[in-house]
């Protein structure tokens, strides 16, 4: 089959592998109906080295579920299903909490051996708790936004449920880019009274706009601060989903919050300390966030994709298939493209 | 009348300073029935620059209401009353959201001009807001426990709320000073199952057992971080109460945490960015914390003192008159005192 492998900063390659197999009895083997291309793919597309056996890309899929082992018991063959971006078992402690990020067996797909999902297909393990089984078929059209449960939507939703989000709230959403947006469409789903979204680029602000913010903030830094300090009445925001990851965008979430407010933050972060120690102190803004518990978001978010109250699919503005993979890369990393979406076949 | 100043680092001075007078119609005198010496003054009692002005010091008291300008409602001459260590004018927004210690008007005494409590008696501006009427008069022998309220109980169970305190959870309390003390009531009052004390002094480590903490880890660094794991069952502790302010105490609260737990820090920070961004993010771990609104807790905090159900008086473990004050600084800076009681009169 094919399947894209990253050998190091700009070099991605879609090439023939092995078809992939069931190894365990809890496994599952998964055909990609939809996959797509994230952020995170482009800090390695900016900054790997070079490495000659490569790496596995693409974390976020629908898929049909081709093969189970003997003993998964909760999906079957033929199944059309969201693939989360981690492997969770479904049954430790941190799953019960619907921490599903933190489970015991957790995994990331792509990484530590196990497949990417900007391939043909991939082997799942522990599919029972991992895959999510919908009642659609692949060509409904519908695809976009169920595809955007497996990442992006349910990490827009988490940077929300951390930052405290609800009904009357004033919410600042630093990042125009899809988790942003997808945080954008979270924050007015939930109830928000105002959203402002940070960034720099016309036309994802004003996707932003139809999407549920109410103010666009296009300065940086201080001068960001300041301008949403006037929009919030002089005090900031309630609420502040950070989804960037950058130190620069972590400064200005931390400093646009309001006395008693919170910090969601997504954006993988490329710092080691989290900046404005004291500002957040002095202000008893909590801090809070990581990789998205998505899995357990489904339940509540799929039924607003299925009536389609909420429409995040429409974060992917290019389509390419397995073979333009590598051009999505350059586009999204070019920011010509928002997100792209990948048909494997 | 007598005040305490300091005029730099290990130059405590208690002298002839003018009376306190009304200077606002809202303002109230209070004369100090109570006051102590609190972790944070021993900061600038070690770092702080030569200063022939000299700072005023205290910020902990219960006193008597001496006298009261004209448009004050809610104290009278001759009540017995905690004094919060934020002054807060009890009706902003901040101050009815119960975030006092980010009232629009907020100060804290002893700093900016403010007397401070170490002294026979302070100016309170806003004092309908900021004073906690009491009904026990100024001999009552709950006085210690009372006095806590001011601050370092009112401290130590705001670091419990914000670490998310809950019947049957695990909490670790770094640091085994008077605010980590409290933070191990805090945690027994909240119903926490286990309650790991992080510390070094046996005589503190044996008074937080006392006081309800199941377990005391005396190690340092990635020691104390892997006997926490072995005391939590291999993920550490859901709620994490952070009572020092260094860096290094920070690191380790963060590296205790459960993930999906929460660190409640109320150490003030001597750091400028908050250390273990990467872990506290995979472990989707919260940190908050800041001044405590410790007007607000007091509603809930006051019962269980009067009625002995807690007995926070008990970090106090030396008192001194107001002469003694210097003295009381040296004793709890050379760790020969937990928390040092003044009584001025």
């Amino acid at each position: 089959m094919r399947a894209t492998i990253m050998y190091g900063a700009g070099d991605v390659r879609v090439e023939n592998v092995p078809d992939p197999t069931l190894v365990e009895p809890t496994d599952a083997i998964l055909r990609v109906v939809r996959a797509c291309i994230c952020g995170s793919d482009l800090w390695p597309y900016n900054d790997m080295p070079k490495n000659e056996r490569g790496q596995s890309m693409g974390h976020e899929a629908i898929g049909v579920v081709e093969a189970v082992g003997r003993d998964v018991r909760a999906v079957k063959r033929g199944q059309v299903v969201v693939m989360p971006f981690a492997i969770s078992d479904g049954t430790c402690e941190f799953c019960r909490e619907k921490l599903p990020t933190a489970c015991v067996h957790v995994g990331f797909v792509g990484n530590r051996g196990l497949n990417g999902a900007q391939a043909q297909a991939l082997r799942i393990p522990f599919a029972d708790g991992t895959l999510y089984p919908l009642d659609v078929t692949e060509n409904d059209a519908r695809m976009p936004s169920l595809l955007t449960l497996s990442d992006v939507m349910g990490t827009g939703h988490h940077a929300a449920v951390v930052a405290r989000v609800a009904p009357g709230k004033r919410v600042a959403v630093v990042g125009d880019g899809a988790v942003g947006l997808c945080g954008v469409i979270a924050a007015k789903r939930i109830g928000a009274e105002q959203i402002i979204i940070l960034g720099h680029r016309p036309d994802r602000l004003a996707l932003a706009r139809e999407l549920g913010a109410t103010d666009a903030v296009t300065e940086r830094g201080p001068e960001a601060v300041e301008r949403v300090r006037q929009l919030t009445g002089g005090h900031g925001a309630h609420s502040v989903l950070e989804c960037v990851g950058t130190g620069d965008a972590t400064s200005t979430a931390v400093e646009i919050a309001r006395p008693g407010g919170a910090v969601g933050r997504v954006g993988v972060p490329h710092y080691e300390a989290t900046p404005g120690a004291l500002p957040t102190f002095y202000k008893n803004v909590t801090v809070g966030g990581g990789p998205a518990p998505v899995r357990a978001y489904i339940d509540e978010l799929l039924p607003d994709v299925l009536e389609g109250r909420i429409n995040p699919g429409r974060v992917f503005d290019r389509t390419v298939s397995l073979d333009g993979v590598p051009d999505g890369y350059r586009a999204m990393n070019a920011r010509e493209a928002i997100k792209v979406m990948v048909t494997p076949e």
